[in-house]
């Protein structure tokens, strides 16, 4: 394990509760503060979101809450009812075992769609994991690996920094979005401050580093109806405020920037990572308009799979993102090459292209507008046999 | 072959010109009206459309065409000026021919996009269109199949109707969107009738027939360059008006409902034919927002095809479609299966709604919402793994 720098006052666990039905696998985490710390959240923008999703919103942003309870194996979203019952069940159940108010604790889930959760697991597996909790490296390692669906790795991030006389630190870990996502692709992140910072300011620099961050990966385009983006900032004192405060909001969007590139790269199923930069739009949102339109055409994603330099499936991706230009304003380079120049095609080698994206994992495709000074980098992955195969039957 | 019914008053021809590289296939057709026909045309929406789109749009409406002319094979897409007067040109070799004016004449293309167009091959092929020009069933049935490209069968449907005295006839063929549509899935449909229709009224008819038929069928989301709607009504005399009209307009929709429809069903690689049922939305173009979000996620159409009930993934992909609901206005029906009753899941065998999938090749989605009245009903097929196989080496 890499040497990682922990937040003050935050303590982990991760256990193995059974809810995924596989002996040795953790599936349920809690995350914890013994001071009430301030909290803010990004969530999905689906309509329909799980029942914990709802339970946050109504919950954030606040400045008491003393920590997070997440699931891994059942989404409870799409359950009614009962599903808002059991989401705040955990919250109580966590709550009741540390002597703090049921509200005072957030929740989260991933997995499966439209199954009830499982209470009696819950019941019995929320205690037990308050009682593992540790302000240690291995609480944090197991958290970790608690949240994760079909990633391969666990995803840390940490930075430390000096405002003034004081050393803040800020922890952050995430899942993915693992590029076959049968879950769903749900994207769920945790960002622990010591930091002292006021709820509206937390809620402020968490949706901007969000849009900069985990807002620029996308798998299939499924927007999940569980993502979501949690920040808490437990620190005692005066709230930072005017250069301080945007010292700490950069380095919170360097830990959600890590943290969502090791999402992208923790591509099972997908052979290629392929990145994404728009440059010379009107406007960064445009940028990012045409930068996920061709990161989610599955005609662009399966010809860079098959190695395929078929780049008019990227120029027209662009065509149709609803981005207004003419052919004119538009070039495009892949990998080193330029292949379309201002609206006119150039003559390439289609094999030394076709080698270029057979023969690097990592591949970059790069759109020149003459619009303005837009611009976005965004990361996807391809369209491979493997990920039809692996989503066909996944709940069967 | 069937027995059609076909429009007065036009010829047809489809050769093989050796565009495609393939001995006998035909891959250059062309349509002639002796007499000059209104004309009008519906186009794709991509900011990125091939050349001969563009010389369409300088043509129609128009009161004065003769005739269409259009290879497969080659898409004449992102090929720049050049592009731009091989298109042109391509006018100019069936004009020349026939004794009209190059800009009598209208252009279609379909095939791979951003090589230049061999025009010695178009030079040579179009005057041999020409002659072989056919009023014929034959020369019908030879057109049909110089469309087409990843198409297993030519499309072809007519309507014969009596407006007072006239018995009129509206006469169509298209291509797909063949499912797995590697020529970036290019739509091309041409309609012929010997009706005397005003070109604006020509015009109005064509958008409104085309947007609920060829605008309800979805393969993977790609809007493609090329996309092309024709129509041609060459009839003399008092134009259309009235009850007679609209007769007439309704006979259209029906001959493009028939196209379209033939065209979802015509899927290769796909293996389930998969209609789209939304109702109860506030308006019509947000069941088919809803519809269309649902036939382009891979999540859902790869579900279908491994036979899997995970209808999480329908209700989630309504959920980010960007119409407004709640939970509890929605419910959703796989087949003859109610599994989600106004935000509620209910129980099911799921080894029975996994047979319904396995065992049938068209299979029915229906959301119903509690909204409105809106309607929409949307075609689109599974997401196979040989559709990836397919499109992963198509230039290469």
């Amino acid at each position: 394990m890499e040497e990682w720098q922990l937040a003050q006052g935050f303590s982990y666990s991760g256990i193995v509760s059974k809810l995924r039905n596989e002996p040795n696998r953790r599936d349920l985490a809690v995350i914890y503060s013994k001071s009430p710390a301030a909290a803010a959240g990004v969530f999905t923008q689906n309509r329909v979101a799980a029942a914990p999703v709802h339970i946050c919103r109504e919950r954030v942003p606040s400045s008491k809450i003393h920590g997070i309870v997440i699931c891994s194996g059942n989404a409870n979203a799409c359950t009614g009812d009962q599903g808002m019952a059991d989401a705040r069940r955990m919250t109580e159940l966590a709550a009741n075992k540390l002597g703090c108010q049921p509200d005072q604790f957030l929740v989260c889930s991933t997995g499966v769609i439209g199954r009830p959760l499982p209470m009696a697991i819950m019941e019995a597996g929320i205690p037990s994991a308050v009682d593992r909790l540790s302000a240690d490296k291995a609480g944090l390692n197991d958290a970790a690996h608690a949240i994760l669906t079909t990633d391969t790795v666990i995803k840390v991030a940490t930075r430390k920094l000096m405002l003034g006389q004081d050393r803040i630190c800020i922890t952050g870990f995430a899942k993915g979005a693992a590029m076959i996502g049968p879950n769903m692709a749900t994207m769920l992140g945790f960002v622990m401050t010591d930091a002292s910072v006021d709820p509206k300011d937390l809620q402020m620099i968490l949706r901007n580093s969000v849009e900069h961050t985990f807002n620029c990966i996308s798998v299939e385009g499924h927007t999940s109806t569980n993502d979501t983006v949690l920040i808490l900032a437990n620190g005692r004192g005066e709230p930072l405020s005017g250069e301080r405060l945007q010292q700490f909001a950069m380095a919170v969007q360097e830990v959600c920037s890590e943290l969502s590139r090791g999402i992208a790269s923790d591509a099972e199923g997908a052979k290629h990572l392929v990145i994404i930069d728009v440059v010379g739009t009107r406007t960064d949102a445009e940028a990012k308009t045409v930068a996920k339109t061709i990161a989610d055409s599955a005609l662009v994603k399966t010809a860079i799979f098959g190695a395929d330099p078929n780049w008019g499936r990227v120029v027209s991706a662009a065509g149709y993102s609803g981005v207004i230009f003419e052919e004119k304003d538009l070039s495009l380079t892949m990998g080193p090459t330029l292949l379309y120049e201002r609206g006119r095609p150039l003559p390439f080698d289609a094999k030394i292209a076709s080698a270029y994206l057979r023969d690097n994992r990592t591949v970059h495709l790069k759109l020149t507008f003459t619009l303005g000074e837009g611009k976005c980098t965004f990361y996807t992955c391809d369209l491979t046999d493997e990920y039809v195969r692996l989503n066909a039957d996944y709940t069967t």
